[in-house]
């Protein structure tokens, strides 16, 4: 089996060349921690109900951080703590992964426990939901990162 | 750690339980084949650039059926031969693969090799690519599976 970080540069297509950076199960949740749950933290991201172990958490941080998807800031509180956020390239994934949380929706509805309030924008409008995460994100920018410059 | 296969009845999270069937490279790169490249066949998925074994690609497969996203019918040239298909599940998904060509356009163009003609109307007009995308998956069904019922 050849390694699947080959492909980037190797096949052109452009789902294996993303599938590359975003394919794996874990490294997806770490996005959504980020994107969705405001999990910023090393130890917080330890804690969610999936359970990801601290090797692979470590991994994927790094990687998504030479991939250019995410970065990091010292915590104002202790420089030993480590703020990660997503860059404009992981951010764009908000297209991807609203899509994703809506054919999930669609086709896994028995399996998901959605609060009330995301439910309903997410049936009247999903844009509203894209646009209102993006905010999100923005403010948590302009909270936790503009003291740093 | 604990399996992630597990999460879909456990935590509820719409993108957890969307990653226990789709979040492996492999299984997408499956989903690609089935709803962009036309490969029907599983000696054709065996030779496409990614090169997977024949074991993951049995395994995959296996999940994929038992999930309910994709199915499959006998060749009508040689029953020994299988012909598999995307269900509406699992062509739902082209609301999610769409948005990751996007993604990956905008964000490692210089890795990808994308025909010119498709390139522009991604360019262009993304929705008549995802419209043209079932339109074609339409007509194929048409093409090898009626005959069969």
């Amino acid at each position: 089996m050849v390694s699947k970080v080959e492909h980037r540069d190797r096949t052109g297509c452009p789902i294996a060349c993303a599938l590359d950076i975003i394919g794996d199960h874990w490294t997806l949740l770490i996005i959504r921690n980020l994107m969705f749950l405001g999990l910023h933290e090393y130890k917080e991201m330890l804690e969610t109900e999936e359970q990801i172990s601290s090797n692979i958490l470590t991994i994927r941080l790094k990687m998504l951080q030479q991939a250019g998807l995410i970065a990091s800031a010292s915590h104002p509180e202790s420089k030993r703590r480590k703020l990660y956020y997503l860059t404009p390239t992981g951010k764009d994934l908000v297209h991807v992964m609203v899509p994703l949380v809506l054919w999930s929706r669609r086709n896994l509805r028995e399996h998901l426990r959605i609060p009330n309030d995301i439910d309903h924008l997410l049936e009247t409008d999903p844009q509203a939901f894209l646009q209102e995460t993006l905010q999100r994100l923005s403010d948590w920018e302009d909270n936790n990162l503009k003291s740093l410059v």
